[in-house]
């Protein structure tokens, strides 16, 4: 058997992950320190194997339902791809944006979609309180699905980014700092920043801040959240990170200044967020239907961030890291000075010297879901790799 | 071989159903009883050998075309989950819900998207006279594009609901009324209750009760259609549903009180439609461009509408069926008092009961379409299941 | 072996297509005589094994990437029939018809979408100077991706029109041509007539006639551009076509009448089009942003487009071709006097005797495209036909 295929199936012999077959992936916070080492490892195997020219379709057929509420390339891309690696097709589920019914209807829609369908990718980020929620509710219905012989299989919930967490994204970018840094082995120490960056746009999601800070801090990593007074994140989530970093041997702390938080960073990740208590609010004048309202807010948002267009990831910012050498972070699109607006959250020169460790982030974005999917969908992944090297059907006649 | 597989082949074995082969479906009653026997027998045989997870992909590569005039997410995705069952990939054709020009366009479509298609499945249910008759011309299209050398399969065309009939709708739910009393053999006098039901929405196609009637008076049963006064149904199909009922040994009435048909009804589909006149009118309407004439309808039609509030699906009709259990069917999604609606077409404890059985009623849809695809594209059913079990790929790894 | 397949190879094995593995297709005329042949042949091989039942799937997972910036059925799906055909699943990237911002967000979005992507199929027609160099900058972008290790393959770039040429639509008409004629031998010293045509409608792309005089002098054929005055075709593809025709031995000249193109021609192509300085200065006000412009610009080309409403394709004409049985191509959809408008392109006869031929041809166009695709990443393409053609998996079991 190949050295390097072998290597990660002894790694996954020593983690105990029995619990993700057959269950769904919300927040990463839910899950054991052993199962996101399993996410890691079987996400490095199937890219490996895909770089061999391995086929790693575990599926004959089966369907992959994407249910977008907000306009996504990226991350429906990487879902798709993830789909296909495995042998699911994928079908859009397209409900618009609107804060969808709940109850009854979710409930048999949920239904409706999942007589073949293996896997259900949701992004649902836009209403506080409402997009884990409802997640929660379309994977309970379809549990009682197949309980009570409507669904012939459990379709697999995957979190494709919520109000809380955003596990895709956050898997993807620590599995990059893993490589990045030669191993989870070489982390314990090292300072993260997370920070707020101002972006001339408003409303953008909590949940990589949030998704950051909840994940970060199980590395015995020191990560610092910067943000500017009124920019908090959900009290709940800084909870998790404080426990997080207790037992992880790290520190996790607040501060109101870039600088201090870029200060010997090893890795920083300057990104804009709204407010959560302006997006709770928000979320209430939906509720509303309050259109004057929530014209209003944006207004005083948009007015709220202009007073901090320092906040900005700058060449002179970026000198005062550990070396000056940071590993620069995002989940992209970036807003970038004099590229795609006049002030954002980066100076161009930074962003264009990242930009292929950038692009190399994202790429783990696809073996991250497809991990996920795997997790839930094999009984015995170890078996089920080694099967699928021994098959070895090409995934491409060259 | 499997016995429960091979039950099913000997049932095969005692039908003729040699014309479903390169053949499209568009109206139940063109077809003969054994090859709804056969429809029904090949849906239970594709659906258990999932359940046993032997993939039952007849199509390596090859498309399935959706063609929807009208918005759908249920049978949308029963479509896709049927296609991607047998092996094909499904890709919409977007023509929005204009009256698309007939003639020259509809020839020229239907073969530009059928190169590689071996399935087109349409829905066009909004214009009376119009949906069947452009379903027969596509059809024809391919047909012709196939004798002179253009493409080099014929693509079977799939009614996923006309002005006259919902085949794939009915089907399913008459296979969920084979399961429910044990057996086509068990349902010889039984009562079906086929009514109108009041709905806040107006213009509801007359596609389901119209195939409800020429469907289900051909297993011996009592079938009872039911509506207030002015809304009839197509006469055609009325003249159907009698022939129907007097060759299968069962009868067919008219009531206008919906007290009588549930009395002691075995079977109860309360359901809203619209006019059969009405809907004439509109499509005229639009024929002739008169959105003035549109709204006035409209109006009229919903005012006409709220005179039958009392038209409901109540707990206290429900106690007057047979043992106050009639088997409640819907195709979902109902108008639910207090939920989806003030008032609907049924009361939420009677549809909240029904719920589990009202979702498995849909749960066949898919596999009553991927047994129509398979009649039509398989020469040798009996044979290629019994290869399909030899060759034991399995759906999914485990 | 197959006799058929067996002489596609011996043709094969004649000509020089090195330079096609890992590379993309632009424009015909950056394409030696043998590559052009070469895809001819894996056309018709490809065609020829669907025809025996054989799949031709060289992918067993992977994503075909399609970016319509226009509106598309016939093109969109032929690559849908050509991505399944070779076992690639298609996502549609849909970015609107704006002009795109070029530089960072294309070099981003490239690579965002690439991960498991081997083909990405663009066309990008409206903006004179705008959709070559795009994708350009997307191939370039994913080259550079792959050697940095982000994507772990190339993506081949299919041009499925862009301003300057429309490269699978003009292959398709000319195997049309070449099987109508016999074989490519056959073609020396005919006439082919490359006309405009009136159409109701404005701004037609130029990247037909455009293509067809950049391709069809290869052939040693007398290719004739008709025109009115005004409606010049870009300078650059005149320079092309003059250059091809001189080395193939045949000729190519310009006539601003139509009466003189067709007479005795053996093959007739009358198509509407934009005069190339009009679809420049549109270009120019779009990027302005000078709506007022743009409607204005609107009205003069109606208006001088309907001083040309003799250049049509009528019965008459026709008579005047070789034998009165030139061969009439088009794209299609065409304008068809009393068909599809009052005035148009063509008389309804001279269509309808033409309709089966005109489907035909459209037919080549997913073949030619799947063989574009396959020599791109298929390294010894003779090896690989006999080795689909010895596994004989069957496409479909029927």
């Amino acid at each position: 058997m190949d050295q390097k295929l072998q290597a990660y199936i002894d790694k996954l012999n020593k983690l105990n992950f029995k619990e993700m077959y057959m269950n769904d992936f919300f927040l990463t916070w839910e899950k054991t320190d052993d199962e996101l080492e399993a996410v890691f490892t079987i996400a490095d195997a199937l890219r490996y194997m895909r770089e061999q020219n391995i086929s790693t379709k575990i599926f004959e057929s089966g369907l992959g339902i994407s249910l977008f509420r907000d306009n996504s390339t990226r991350t429906r891309f990487s879902f798709a791809s993830a789909c296909n690696l495995l042998g699911l097709e994928v079908q859009d589920l397209d409900e618009g944006k609107s804060q969808i019914a709940h109850g009854e209807t979710v409930r048999e829609t949920a239904n409706m979609i999942s007589f073949m369908a293996d896997v259900i990718g949701i992004r649902d980020d836009m209403y506080i309180g409402k997009g884990n929620a409802y997640m929660h509710e379309v994977s309970k219905s379809v549990r009682e699905g197949y309980q009570d012989g409507v669904l012939e299989q459990i379709p697999t919930l995957v979190n494709l980014q919520c109000d809380i967490d955003h596990p895709t994204q956050c898997m993807a970018d620590m599995l990059h700092i893993i490589h990045h840094f030669g191993g989870v082995e070489n982390l314990k120490g090292k300072k993260v920043a997370m920070t707020w960056a101002y972006s001339p746009s408003y409303g953008k999601p909590l949940s990589v801040p949030q998704g950051v800070i909840g994940l970060m801090t199980r590395f015995g990593m020191d990560v610092v959240l910067a943000h500017p007074e009124g920019y908090e994140v959900m009290p709940e989530v800084e909870e998790v990170a404080k426990k997080n970093a207790a037992a992880s041997g790290g520190t996790y702390r607040k501060t109101n200044s870039m600088a201090d938080a870029f200060q010997d960073a090893d890795i920083v990740y300057p990104k804009s967020w709204a407010p959560f208590a302006a997006m709770e609010k928000r979320t209430n004048l939906y509720g509303e239907g309050d259109s004057e309202g929530i014209k209003k807010l944006e207004k005083e948002l948009l007015a709220q961030n202009a007073n901090h267009k320092d906040w900005c990831c700058t060449e002179e910012l970026m000198k005062t890291t550990k070396d000056g050498k940071a590993l620069y972070l995002h989940c992209l699109p970036a807003d970038i000075n004099g590229v795609s607006c006049e002030d954002g959250e980066v100076e161009a020169s930074v962003f264009d010297r990242y930009r292929t460790p950038l692009y190399k982030e994202a790429s783990f974005k696809p073996y991250v879901i497809a991990a996920m999917i795997f997790l839930s969908k094999v009984k015995d992944p170890q078996a089920v790799l080694k099967a699928l090297e021994e098959r070895g059907t090409p995934r491409w006649t060259k």
